[in-house]
C-alpha cells in the first residue's frame, strides 16, 4: 500500500504544496455560518468554488460526500473525508469530537485522504489520541494519508493553575504578544508534534502570530507537513493573503481555508492570490 | 445496493412525497397518549388508519413490527423501524436514546426504511451522532434508506449563558415571535443540517411557525428531504391542516404524524385531508 | 426458529396460561430470604415443589441451572434462565442491573426461555433496554420466548418534581388508593408496555390494586402476555388466592411466584390452589 | 469438556478436601508484606514450601505463572491462576478489580483452575459479577474450574444508613459479635451464595467466628464448596489451626491460606497440622 | 514464539545489560523539551546518538517510527515501540495514558519490543493494568519482550489520609530521606513488583536514592530486570555517573535515558561513560 499511499500524498500535495478548502462548518458551526451568502448552504456552488479554484482538497462529512459523489468524481478535487465532529450547540470546556466513520468508509466514499481533529489538553484526549492512532494505522495500512486537526483546547488550556511546564512558557510568550493561549507558539508546537508523534501525514494548526515563531512549530513537527488553519474572515484581504506568505516562508506547505474564501463576494479572485502565493502561478 | 435504496426510498416517497404514521409514543410517553382512545393502544386500528389513510409509511418499534410481521405485510404499508428509544419516566435535563436494534434487524423484520433520534446539544449528542452516523453508513450499504429525527434539546439549548453563537441568534429570533427555543429557525436548521452531514436521507424537525423561515431550514439541508414533525394535538383541525400546507410551501415534502391522527375522533376525514394537500389527491 | 419459539412458548405458557416459580432472590436478596425456612436454601427442594405443584417454569440464575441440569431435565419443569441479576447490598436509587449470561448460555444450559429484568425511569434504563432488546432479537432468532420483568424504579420515579406527565397521573392515582407508586396502574402498565414495544413475549409486573386497573395494564400491552409479579409474603391465603383470581379476571396469563410459596410450610396447598384458579384444576 | 472438569476439580480437590497457597499478595499488598522474611519475594522458595507442604493448589498472577512455568509443573502444584487483581495504592471505599487475563492464557500457562475477586456491595459489583459470570461459562466449557474470592466489601457495606435488610440484619448479629461487618454470617452467607448462583465451584470467605454460623454459610452455598481465608497472621498457632478444625466441622472443604504460611520462620511445621486436620495425615 | 522471545531479548539486553534510549518526550512533555537544542527534535540527529553511543535500544511512538523505518534499520538501534502515551497539557491528579498502537502495529514497524506505562494508584490504574497484562500476553505470544513504565502516581499516593499501609511505610522512609513520595523504596518496589505480576520482562523504574534500597527493589522484583530510568538533567555528570554505577551495583541492568544524553552539547561523551559503567567496555 505503500505505492497508494504516496500516490494520494501526490494528489492532495502537488509539488509538496497543499491548498484545502475546509466544509465541515455545517456541521460545526451549523447553518449559521451561511447566513450571509445563503448560495453556501449548497455544495454544488462549493464544489464549484474548489474545482474552477483549483483546490487540492476539498473537506466534507460523509453525508455531501456521498449525496454528490458523482459531481465531485466529476470535479476532480480530492476528498478529504472528515471522520470526526461536533455540534457547538453542546458548550463544554472540555471537548470531545467523536470518531463518526470509518477508514473503510473514506475508501467506500472515494476519499483521497482522511481527518480527524484533536483537541489535546481536553479531558478526553486520552480518546482522541486513541481514535487518531487507530485511524492513521490503518489508513496507512489502506493506502490513505491521514491528516490531523490539531487544536489544543479544554479547561486545563485555559487555566493559569494549571501545572504543565508548557502552559507556563504559554503565558510567558503571550505577555510579549496579542495572542490568545491557543494560538501561542508552545501551544500549537506541542499540538503538532503530537500529530507527528501519532504517525499524521500533515497537521493543521492555528497561525501562531510571527513567520519566526511559525517556523518553530514547523521545524518541530518536521518531518510531518503544517497547513494554517484560515479561521474567521478577517477584515482584509491583504491581511490574509500576508499571513498565507508568512506561512510559507516558515516552512509551511499551504493552507486549509474555508470561511475566508466562500464568505466572500468574489471568492475565486481571492482563491487565485493564493493559488499563486503557494504554487507560484 | 444503490438500486434498492432508490427503489425503497420510491416506497415510503412516491411523487417525491412522505406522509407518515409515527406510532413509537407507547415507548417515548407510555399508555398515557392512549387514555382518550383506548383502541388506539392496540395496533391492529393504527394499521387500519395506515391503510385506509393511505400514508406512506408507519413507524414502529421491533417488539410491534414482529408481532404484526403478517398483517403489516399485508396492509402494504411501508414499515420505518425505529432503532432507538427511550421512556419519559428518567426525566434528564441532557437526553440519550440508545440504539436498541440493529439495520439487520430491520432488514429481518421486513422494514423499508430506520428511523434514529438525535438530541444535538445534549451532553450525549456524541453517542447519537455515532450511532446514527454508522446506523446510515450501513443502511446505505444493505440498501435502506434513513430517517432522522432532529430534535436539539439538552441543559445546553436552553441556558441562555451558554456560549454557542447559534443560540445567540436563536435567542434574538426568540424575542420577534412565540416560539419555543428548540423551534427558533436556526436551532431547528441546525439540527437538520446535522442530519444531511451524517448522510440522512429524510429529517424529521419540528415547525418553526412561518414558511419562511421553514424554507431556510429546507435551504441549508438539501438535498436531504425535510419532513414536519406533527407534535401534540392542535385545537383545531384548520390550525394543523393550515401548518402542512405552509411546510410544503416552503418545500418540505411532507410530514410524519402520530398523535394529531389517532387522538381523534374521526382519523380517516383528517388524513384525506393530509393526504389531498401532500399528493393533491 | 419460529416453530422451535412457538413450541417453547406452548411449553411455558400450556393452553395460554403461566404458573411461574422464581428462584432468584439467592442473589437479589440474599440467604436472608431462606432464614425462616432453611431447607429453601436448597434447589432440591425447590425443585421438587415445582415438580409436585405443577409449575410450568423454574426461574434460575446459571449457577443452579448448571449444577442441577440433570435433576432439572428429570423434573420436567421447563428453565426460564434469567439472564442479569444485581444484590441488595449495593443499595443505589438508581438500580442497574447487567446482563450475567448469553441467549447461548442459556439454549447450553437447556432453558425454554430466557429472562431480563429492566427498571425502566432509573438513570441506567438506556442500558437495560439495549441490553434487553438485543436478548429478544437474539433469543427469537434463536427459537427462545423472552420474558421481562418491568419494574419501572428509580430516583425520577419517586420524585414528585419529576417532569415526566406519565408521573404526574400516577401521583393523582396514587391519592385515590394505598398503592405505592410503582404500582400505579400509569406507572405499571408503562413499564410493561416498553416489555411490548421492545418485543417480550411475557411481561411480569407489580398488581395495580384492582381488576379493573389490571385490566388496563393487560390491555395497552396486548398481545404481549401478563403474568403478575408474586411479591413478598401476604398476611393471609385468602389475600393472595383473591389477587390471583383478580389478574386472570383482569386477563393476566397466571403469575411468577416465588417467596409467597416457599417460605410457606405447606407449599403444595397453595401451590394446588392456585393452579386450580389458573388452569381450573 | 465435563470429564476435564471433573478432572481437574479432583486435582485441586483430592478427596473433596483442599488446601491451598495464595500467592498473590505482592499484587495486593506489594512488597511490604514480605518484608519480615525477604526470601518470601521469590517464588522459588513459595514453591517450595507448596510441594513439601503437600498443598493442593498455589494461586499466581501470570507473570510469575509464565515465568516460573517449568519449576510449576515439576514441582506438580495445580496452578490456579488469579485473573483479577488490583493494588492497595488506589484506596477507594468502592473496590473494582479488573480482569486481567483471560481463560484462555490461563489454559496457555497450564492452570488447573482460575479464580477471580467479586466485591459485592461495591458500587462496581455490576462489573465484576459480569465478569466473573463469564470467565465460569467459558473456564467450564473449557474444562477448568473457577474459583470465587467472594468479599463484600465498599461504601454501602459499612454504611449504617443504607436501606438493604440484609445490612439490618449483619448489623443486630455485629451487636452479640465481635465481628466486622464483612464477617458476619448475612454478609459472607450472601456473598458465598452469589458465587453459588453465579456458577463457581468453589468459594473462598472470610471466617465468620464461630462452626455454627460458618455452617449457616456452608449450608446456603450448597452444592459450591467452601474454603476459609487464611487472612492476616494470627497471634498465636493454635488460634489458626482452631479456626481451620471449625471451619472443617462446619463443612467447609479447606482453607486458601498465604500469610499465615509465608510469614513464619518454620512454614513447613504448620502446613502439615493442617494438612493433618483437612486430611487426617 | 519462545525462541524469538529470547533472541529478541538478547537484542536489547545483550549479555543481559541494557541501554536505552529514551525519545518518546515529545508526546509527554512537548517541544519545550527541544528549546535548548533544537536538533534534538529530529530523530536524525537523535538516531546518530543512538548508534555512535552504542545505545541498545531507542523509544519512539508510531509516528516517528514509521516515518523513518529504513533509517532506523540501518542503524540497527533495536526500536522498543511506546504503546501509551499522553500530553502534559491535560494535568489530572489522577493520570491515564491510553494505548494508542497494538502489538501487531509493533510488529509491522520492525519493533523489537513494546513499552507501556502504568501509574500505579491512579484511579485509572484498572485500565492501565488491563491493557498493559494484555499486551504483555499478546506480545509474548508473538514473541515481543514487554517494557514496563512502573511509576505510581495519583492522588492517592501524594495524600498522607490515604488508608493503604504502604503509603504508610513511605512517608516513614521519607522522614529519613530527602526522596519524594514516588522515590521512596516502598512506593517503587511496589511499582515494579506490579510489572513483575503482570508478566513485564524490564521494567523501568525511579532511582531511591541508595544503593541498598534500590538493591531491595531490584530483589522483591526478581527476575524481571529493572532498569533506572534517567529522570530531568542533573546538575553535574559525576551526579548522573554516581547513580548508574550505584543501580549497577544494585542489581539493575542498566538505564533508559533520554534528556539527560540529547539536552547535552556533547551527548556520546557521556553516552560512552555510561556504556562503560554498563558493559564494562
Amino acid at each position: 500500500m505503500k505505492q497508494e499511499l504516496e500516490e494520494r500524498k501526490e494528489k492532495i500535495m502537488p509539488d509538496g504544496r497543499a491548498m484545502i478548502l475546509a466544509y465541515d462548518q455545517g456541521f460545526e458551526h451549523g447553518p449559521r455560518d451561511f447566513l450571509g451568502h445563503p448560495e453556501s448552504a449548497n455544495l454544488e456552488y462549493i464544489l464549484d468554488i474548489a474545482k474552477r479554484g483549483r483546490f487540492t482538497g476539498i473537506v466534507l462529512h460523509a453525508g455531501l460526500a456521498e449525496k454528490y459523489e458523482p459531481e465531485i468524481r466529476e470535479a476532480k478535487v480530492p476528498l478529504i473525508l472528515k471522520l470526526n465532529g461536533k455540534s457547538e450547540l453542546y458548550t463544554e470546556e472540555d471537548p470531545y469530537s467523536p470518531q463518526l466513520y470509518s477508514v473503510g468508509d473514506a475508501l467506500a466514499l472515494g476519499a483521497t485522504a482522511v481527518g480527524y481533529t484533536v483537541y489535546s489538553g481536553s479531558k478526553y484526549e486520552d480518546q482522541m489520541n486513541k481514535e487518531f492512532a487507530a485511524i492513521i494505522r490503518e489508513a496507512h495500512n489502506k493506502g490513505l494519508p491521514a491528516i490531523g486537526w490539531m487544536y489544543p483546547r479544554g479547561k486545563a488550556i485555559f487555566d493559569r493553575k494549571s501545572a504543565s511546564r508548557t502552559l507556563k512558557i504559554a503565558l510567558e510568550e503571550q505577555e510579549q504578544t496579542n495572542l490568545a493561549i491557543d494560538e501561542t507558539p508552545s501551544i500549537v508546537a506541542y499540538g503538532a508534534r503530537i500529530g507527528l508523534e501519532l504517525g499524521a501525514d500533515i497537521v493543521k494548526v492555528k497561525y501562531t502570530g510571527s513567520p519566526e515563531s511559525f517556523q518553530q512549530v514547523v521545524q518541530s513537527t518536521f518531518p510531518t507537513k503544517v497547513v494554517m488553519a484560515g479561521g474567521p474572515r478577517t477584515r482584509t484581504d491583504e491581511e490574509f493573503l500576508s499571513r498565507v506568505k508568512d506561512v510559507l516562508t516558515a516552512g509551511a506547505i499551504g493552507l486549509a481555508v474555508g470561511r475566508n474564501i466562500w464568505q466572500r463576494k468574489d471568492p475565486l479572485t481571492i482563491s487565485e492570490k493564493i493559488h499563486e502565493i503557494i504554487f507560484g502561478s
